[in-house]
């Protein structure tokens, strides 16, 4: 699993009180706690007002790369925010992310095209309708299509296959598998991930539909998720479900974590 | 999903206490609370010695079914045990187990082909050699075919496949899941069914292991699962799963469960 850590991000409301209060000290702990989780990659997202947006990232950005030797994924709905933050980073990381909205993928692919950034591909345009796994396949075909004509390889892309939540949305779930289904069956080589919290938006108990959206992706296929590696029920769904699936030899990873104290609750 | 639920059990401690004791009101306890959990069937396990097995399951039987209106499920490696005490039952339940152990398919399912009992199924035999998917396909055809030609409808087994400890074999959750693809393939109307605990023998931080066990064999077609109804981490991994799953219009049964506290811990 390639973890995207989710917590630097202002749309958190801790998050954002320590960005507005310029915390430092608690934007290096939730960054060296989700390296410490097993985050691969450590999402960067401002949450703020359009205009200080651009500096509000540079200050996260600089302090999380002093902190911790991770790639970053930079996030943003504005995708020339994106470009302008990529000179700040350290090595190439992920640009979260492009769709089919206009001009998404024509600001942001060819820009990616000589380097090593991946980039996160949402399956919807500019409607905002969210459609079947045909129409969520559609979508994927032809932002992958786009990215492979550029030279872009489809092991660069992140498909996120958007799934609703399941209270307003029965075959939520099940869509989304599909979706995930019919994309790798055509596109082998693409990863697939996800926001876990979505799926469960006005539900209560949200944790355990989180905890089984993971698990249950993960066995249909999902090889990438946008999560917080601070949690310990997230983490035991996580490495039992890996074991589980047949890719953890001789539980080794199950059993560190286990050691390393991930399944313990701890302070965020 | 069928839940067949656990408790009453001789082989879990504080049950063989309460047995020894005498104890009826701890009896009535998990008898109750099995039941406001969602318990289909309650499993009737004396786990005593042999010569004062007979009196305790009877014992146990009277005392539950004065104390709740479920069938049960006689639980005992002795086939004769569970013919003697099919008497003792207000009603049709399940027999657990049958298997291709020399004279168990030959006791138990002539006995239960003119009635409405059911019957758990182990692929194994007498070798006692654990096999992979092909070898529980064969052993559960075998068993369904006895089963059939005495006129016992398919809908009317519950296959356990026998998943055994990840800790010692990697591949144990997906040849358990593959087996029942198999079976499921050849007999749709066959039951399949699990205890969950088996497969975290060994391993720390057990529940973890259980708990998605229970998801993904769910999303792999198992429709039931001799279980604890009384913790709150498997109600809640049960109901998140069969929500995610599409199987809980509106997830009317997911609140429900929430609003009546099954998600709550509770005493056991």
């Amino acid at each position: 699993m390639i973890i995207i850590g989710e917590k630097i991000n202002g749309f958190i409301p801790k998050t954002l009180a320590a960005i507005n209060a310029r915390d430092e000290d608690y934007i290096r702990f939730i960054a060296q706690g989700q390296k410490d989780g097993g985050a691969n990659y450590l999402d960067i997202c401002a949450g703020v007002a359009p205009e200080i947006e651009r500096e509000t990232m540079e200050w996260l950005m600089q302090i999380v790369q002093d902190a911790v030797d991770l790639p970053l994924c930079l996030d943003s709905s504005d995708p020339q925010v994106l470009l302008d933050m990529m000179p700040f980073a350290k090595r190439p990381g992920i640009l979260n992310s492009v769709s089919l909205e206009e001009g998404k993928c024509e600001a942001i692919l060819p820009a990616i095209a000589d380097t090593e950034w991946c980039v996160v591909a949402l399956t919807c345009d500019s409607t905002g309708l969210p459609g079947g796994p045909k129409a969520k396949f559609e979508l994927a075909s032809k932002i992958i299509g786009k990215a492979n004509a550029l030279g872009i390889a489809s092991s660069r892309i992140f498909i996120d296959a958007l799934v609703e939540g399941i209270a307003t949305k029965e075959d939520s779930f099940l869509s989304f598998s599909e979706a995930i289904r019919l994309i790798k069956a055509e596109y082998p080589d693409v990863h697939f991930t996800s926001g876990l919290s979505n799926i469960s938006f006005g539900m209560p108990y949200r944790k355990a539909i989180n905890m089984q959206f993971l698990a249950l992706s993960m066995a249909a296929g999902m090889d990438s998720a946008i999560m917080d590696p601070m949690s310990a029920d997230m983490q035991a769904t996580l490495h039992a479900t890996n074991t589980l699936l047949g890719n953890d030899e001789y539980c080794m990873e199950y059993l560190q974590a286990y050691r390393g104290g991930l399944f313990d609750a701890r302070p965020a």
